[in-house]
């Protein structure tokens, strides 16, 4: 069995691609067509990649061929040559102005949230993160809010305007996390959990993709591609750090991982300082250099009190400390020629859910 | 907030815990009753700790009690100090004979598995593997067959009498597989996906649970008593090798983990030589070691014709390259004082599922 | 046994400690005094710590006592609380304008040398780096010019004025090399080879130890300890990329490193982004990610055409690309706060070793 | 530049050659001829492959040229088919009985050490390891007794003939630890320490050579070629685990690599359970498991009285202990077909060294 992956050519229309589906047919491919970024691309299913691939390249009305057999066909750059950028409220992810994304590492109670969210907002934070369903090594740990979270979620977006990242941890909860969240993120833990991969990609919303931390950036790119070959088109990666040797951090960020993936995908990249670091203290330092780096976005740990935290404390800037890291961040920004993206005023749209 | 585990006295009825859970209902706790490989098992939640453990010290009802501050408690020796054992048919997981598990990595159609049955068998293993849900790298490969492959493993249930070890990859398949499977495996993949464990574990089937390929091994206990602490009693462990720097190796076989695990725990732990060595030729010499290291079992990966498999084939033994293995390895485990569990005819019993 | 580190006050004479080396004679100890970074350091060997500690503390000659016992004394915050600054011409490690040190891999003929020092000086570079022996996986790869190097070294110092870094690999060649290295270079693959540390820090010249590929930070700071335990004052820690799971860079850059050395040691950390880079294309990012991280400098491969090198030319930028690189560099340094150090035309002065 | 190998007819003489290296000097190539494993090599030094392999491959007194640009050609099976067998006294490595050597980490004293020989002897060790120069973290730790531990040595051997395994970490040393060492042992911080190879190459001892414990199995056998490659031919290799992220052992025992070593290379290959194990108790369980991973023999570290060892003593076993371990496995060595060798009561004889 093969599976070829066949762009259109712009103004392509259904009826006109009859024939070629038919031809295709008749060697034995069945042919289904979906749009990926705008573009509409026939995904062809058959016996032998050779004949169906020749098919075609002889036809007017296909622009180009991937082959599945090559590594995440459709994260690749040869899919899409330019950056592929992703825009959720002000922020554009894979444009000229990285984002600042900043938040608690869970929601713990409403409170703490709203009081974070007006302080990353007036620091210079253009998204809220938030974890509303947290994956513990413990199951004794504080597991997150889970559902009752959900109202927290829509209060500080009303509230406060910022868009908000949140993460998915079990299709379970697809039936209301993308109505209140911009982005979902799925975790480092469960960047191969295929299932969840193939059902989120359909939700309709923005992904960020974590690397798992014993992920290479090869299967990371495949486990992107299966967010892409299930219906997503927006998603942005986020390198959070990988699992070494090395005990002085949790775990060691791979900032070569980010130029690296600039290469050989099309798909934004941010970089998450704080749950590689494991500590408040060497975050500054490794969010500037993620941002050296080149990254689209940094995405930080903030909380009023670390100390009070529920989970991962240790890992969270103060408010005072997250404001003078956004400064620094502005001042980088601007000498890298790529100035932070700036939070507005206005309150984000989420776009109904198909 | 603290949790607190504490075993009831031999033969203690819940009447004569009313006198207890009422005293520590009265500092604040909520406490819940359970079984756990057949004590009465109360979980008690509540502010602090100290007051609620002086309670339960005081109580005459109360023969332990454990702090989940601690890492893994129902995983760890404290809880039973002796091994588990975990029974399916012939195989006994944890005393004292090893339990040899062949198969094909997965059920590529109903003929390839009777004919890998029927061989495996024969030459001695007392458990089939094989997976109908494959977690793939890329989303373009077989995923095995689904849903559609839950007949295949009831045919081969009933033709050759050995139970079977399939994987669960999707909370959605946990109305289907436990009604086929009598061992389910929790892949490397899904170590921690702990929304995946709280369900299964209340599937009423013995677990089999694969260490995450980054793991450490508290991590992988921890993951355990994810499963324990939802309602699992059946907990078999699987080290399958751990990502390193090595190339020569899909992975590095970690067979020091197995006499850890046997010190921190109560749990059964089985080697996967297969998917560590991802090489045929490489699986005699680390299943061999893996009994050696005094594993209660070897899960093997075995295909009539490995070149035609639709995944994993180099890493498959043919089938008389598994006979010639199995006959090695029963030499082995009489030196070591621990001959292999012998595969008997009789049909498995699948207990129905509660 | 027990071995104590005690400073000396300010302006102590040795005559004013002979009573102390008496009463530490008497408790069994033998007492030798040094020089460190300045300061009188008395080294206190004896049976067991704690009455030489009470001895010594109790003397108002002695300003601070530290125990060997405790990982990396001389090399911690504790002996020398401020940030150790090592001059080497206009360089100044650790000082307040980072230093970019640049240069071909090895010096496969003196004109290649030339060519290049000539241009990464005009770039901005103020040192130059060059191997002459150089440790290849394979006994038949080239080794380095050797020996013969020695005098290429010489001219392009001459030349140039441009202080030179340069490996040593063994104590055999401990006659010439200092003679023509103003930093001498202590490889990723010799941080614990022992004798070599403990020879070469007797050689009168800073050294240049880069982390072992697979060695933890703390084992890092302990090869730095050897150095200055055996006399060396003058030692910058060069980060060069770990060994992970990851292929697409050929070691993993750990700029975690950088602000965990800083907190833990007084000495300087410089990053080589070409080695963890493997490839010259992810140099850039890496080198500008390194700055940001707070390096007190970088060490950065270039040829004047990198597919002729004779080694690493994979990773080594061209000329045009240093001289851009080194245009970003110093704006990146300047927007936090750290410009790089200015190259000046004055000829390098080697002090004569000891 | 290119380097081949030629290995030249069984029986053919310098006077016959003497026609081909002409043929090859006019094509610009040096040729030198060494003996390796009993066969006459040429090494072969030109401009380019091509015509030197054609000329070589032309003429009837050679029968296999080797390209250097091959990794390992030396120490691959293309040189040596068959496996090669490295004798020491009773002990043959390599051969079809695995070799018991046994000992404390460091020579501390005299008496420790003849006690643990007469220990180890008697429980069927046929070699004793002991180290004089110990490479450790901290240049404040006990580094063994140096040159003053030669005597002990000798003494030791003379007293109980059992042949002994010592580290060299130094050149200097190599005027002394030749004359008492049976095998000379190149230690994992060593491993590419390449100006200690190609000296120890020359010292007319058999080697053995530990692997990096970052080290792939590709750039051990580099490290074997360079022996090889400088004069070496009896050099047996010791996987001693590597470092990965898992905390619960020192290092992780790769016995993956057994089985690849003896696909790849010619070379014996043995297996330290000893340090990568880092406590005593698990140590029985992977000494079992590298004997059925293939391994030509063990080396375990055994102290009379291990808390009282310098260096180390978490990880040795006492006395009894060892030999309850040496009792097991002689009986799994039977089993697998490979009964240990037994230990003789002849002096061992020390060739002179040339």
């Amino acid at each position: 069995m093969a599976t070829l992956l066949a762009f259109a050519a712009d103004g392509a229309r259904l009826s006109n691609l009859r024939g070629l589906t038919d031809r295709l047919a008749a060697l034995g491919a069945r042919t289904t067509t979906r749009s990926f970024r705008g573009r509409v691309l026939l995904v062809v299913d058959g016996p032998r990649s050779e004949p169906l691939g020749a098919e075609l390249a002889a036809s007017d009305q296909i622009t180009q061929v991937l082959d599945t057999a090559a590594p995440h066909p459709l994260a690749s750059r040869a899919a899409w040559p330019q950056d592929s950028v992703v825009r959720i409220g002000d922020a554009e992810f894979g444009g000229s102005r990285p984002v600042l994304i900043a938040g608690p590492c869970s929601a713990e109670n409403p409170d703490v949230l709203l009081e974070t969210a007006a302080a990353v907002k007036a620091a210079g934070a253009s998204m809220l993160r938030v974890g509303i369903f947290k994956p513990r090594t413990s199951p004794y740990s504080f597991q997150g809010l889970g559902r009752a979270g959900i109202s927290a979620l829509s209060a500080v977006r009303a509230e406060h305007g910022l868009p908000v990242v949140s993460e998915l941890i079990s299709v379970r909860d697809l039936d209301v996390l993308p109505g209140v969240a911009d982005l979902i993120q799925i975790g480092a833990r469960n960047m191969q959990n295929y299932p969840l991969l193939a059902e989120v990609a359909r939700a309709g919303r923005p992904l960020l993709l974590k690397r798992g931390f014993a992920a290479t950036v090869g299967e990371w790119l495949n486990a992107a591609e299966y967010l892409l070959a299930h219906g997503a088109s927006e998603v942005v990666l986020c390198e959070r750090g990988i699992r070494t040797f090395e005990p002085a951090t949790r775990f060691t960020l791979d900032l070569g991982a980010v130029p690296v993936v600039k290469e050989l995908s099309h798909l934004p990249v941010i970089v998450d300082p704080s749950h590689a670091a494991g500590s408040a203290r060497l975050v500054p330092a490794l969010a500037a250099a993620g941002l050296a780096a080149g990254a689209d976005g940094l995405i930080i740990e903030v909380h009023p009190r670390p100390h009070e935290a529920l989970s991962d404390g240790e890992q969270s800037l103060d408010l005072p400390g997250f404001a003078a890291l956004a400064d620094r961040l502005r001042a980088l920004g601007t000498a890298l020629g790529r100035p932070l993206t700036a939070a507005e005023a206005s309150e984000p749209q989420l776009v109904s859910v198909p």
